[in-house]
């Protein structure tokens, strides 16, 4: 129903990508159920480890025969500042106390291995792999292009595009500050980089070759018309996603997101120490009186895991991350199909009705 | 050659308004300019005295007999804080200091009356009369339809845009985050209102029965077919218009425009007390550090009015207000008619493309 140079590109029938997003809520089912309506389906490996992304992409394998995609990060690694962790982790006490547990003795892992990551991708020929918060090696795109996989970088401004089309990728996300979940910035400051997918995506159609697929606050055919006409090729979404019947968020999770405005979520780092867009929670604001420095992420990421477990655990929505984009009230809870099928239909009603105002 | 509910309820023929962008910006021939062209050019009339507003009108009105609008605040009245704004003053005065200015002794009004303003609107019966910063009484909202005046709100939530709905405004402006300039929120805090354009439109449409201006991030024919997608019937644009040729901005906030990227803006209470985006400056930076509470509009625009000018005359940008949106890399610097025809044709040109994805 459409061509664009993406659904070219991946071999799909509709510009709709369904965002990798991480931490559970990309079942193998939810991928599926997306690649077999006609989108693209992604696995949010970010805090997979080897083997069950394996098994997430053998699982998918099972479920369809159409092309899906793998979302890995990559991450810098640091060494933590010991210093700084622990008073940070003398504040997270205080938390952890309320919800009644305790700190964990070690953490062995502050992130998985993305070289690792990356290897069960190549081994298992996906056909999409995307990445966020930088730029891999030259050496692990030359591997990719090697096996064919197809290529998506994420960026935040126009210096961004620049940088990940000269390394080579096949297609570039633009992420608009709308976005929920983590911002892909890499070249700047996040809180900078905090640009309207309505002004970014032009801009970066204007300096780039390849193909720009828009996310941030695109939550339907609507959405996707209007991406399309800024010069998008494809539109990635998440939070239309987090919602639906096949996703493994938690269902207070996805109750937050179905009763949220679209003025009630915030960019915090306090839940990962990475910029993020989410529904405000207590957790938010209590971090905001903050004193220190909070730990870049994946330090972070690793001291506050045991509290948004409890909070998940305790259904306790105000200590677990709601990741949401700004476009909350437009979700809907519906199959992952209903949302790629609706989206295209309602696309193709938007074009009827542009063209209604068109009397030449 | 494009008709929407927007266009109709007006009468113009191209659904784009020129914001109405206070501070010199929209200058008779601009305005008049973008209303001969087929737009809806609009006087930004929030700090120009009644006798000027009155003058400013009827050269307008002398340039042009099509419609055009007045654009005022309605700004809540309160007696500045004595201490508050000496402390500001102190700190201010080095800025002064550094630019061979002394403080004024004494400000006679810290900002004009809005209703010897609305005054000369419905004296002068100006065809469109748009607002922000709040809501005008019952009163003055009657008399203006009694005058067959078209009143046009401005909202930055879907609750402010029912609140408008409800007073009896013709049509809203939904100003998404991407917008250059003062924010329009008068329903909460302006720094949670900060929605981007993509998202808010088509929650606003979803809520209201009046015509929607998309506004925030609009720069060219993409922009404009990529919100009357999202639902809206018309755009309004400011930050394309302020490097205009006829428009009256100073040289060096033109320039500053014309070279700017889409992450070097930044939304500050600096310069006006109010939230408003510009191009990131010196001033804002010194600001940040303020260990005060920046007194509330309109008292510390009043209080910063001799340190802007003088930077004006000085031809030192840092201490200008450089108010401008996201989408600053599309500017270029044309004759207003250019901007509203090259834009009216580019959007069919989009249209024809937007044709090219549809293989039924």
């Amino acid at each position: 129903m459409f061509t664009t140079s993406f659904t070219q590109l991946v071999d799909i029938q509709y510009p709709i990508v369904q965002a990798g997003m991480a931490g559970g809520i990309t079942t193998p089912k939810l991928v599926a159920s997306v690649s077999n309506a006609g989108g693209l389906g992604t696995i949010g490996a970010g805090y997979l480890t080897p083997d069950s992304l394996r098994t997430t992409i053998r699982a998918v394998k099972e479920l369809t025969n159409r092309p899906f995609g793998v979302n890995l990060f990559v991450v810098q690694e640091t060494l933590p500042n010991e210093e700084e962790m622990e008073r940070m982790n003398r504040h997270l006490d205080l938390i952890r106390e309320m919800l009644g547990i305790e700190r964990r003795q070690r953490i062995y892992r502050y992130s998985e291995s993305f070289e690792d990551q990356i290897q069960v991708v190549l081994d298992e020929h996906v056909p999409v792999f995307s990445f966020t918060f930088g730029i891999p090696s030259q050496e692990v795109l030359k591997h990719l292009k090697h096996h064919r996989i197809v290529v998506l970088g994420t960026a935040t401004t126009v210096d961004e595009a620049l940088q990940l089309e000269a390394s080579g990728v096949d297609a570039i996300v633009v992420q608009g500050s709308e976005a929920g979940g983590h911002r892909g910035t890499f070249g700047t400051s996040a809180m900078d980089a905090l640009v309207g997918t309505m002004a970014l995506v032009p801009q970066v159609v204007d300096h780039v070759c390849v193909p720009v697929i828009a996310s941030g606050g695109i939550m339907d055919g609507r959405g996707l018309i209007a991406s399309l006409a800024l010069g998008a090729s494809a539109v990635q979404m998440g939070t239309a996603f987090v919602v639906c019947v096949e996703s493994g968020a938690h269902e207070l999770y996805k109750e937050a997101v179905l009763r949220s405005h679209e003025d009630e979520t915030q960019i915090t780092f306090a839940y990962s120490g990475k910029a993020a867009r989410g529904i405000r929670t207590k957790f938010m604001q209590d971090m905001n009186g903050y004193p220190g420095k909070i730990p870049p992420y994946p330090v972070q990421n690793a001291l506050t895991q045991d509290i948004r477990q409890a909070a998940a655990k305790q259904r306790n929505p105000e200590y677990m991350s709601l990741w949401a984009g700004q476009g909350v009230r437009l979700t809907t809870n519906r199959t992952a199909q209903a949302i790629v099928q609706e989206c295209a239909q309602e696309a193709m009603a938007v074009l009827e009705n542009l063209d209604g105002h068109r009397n030449l």
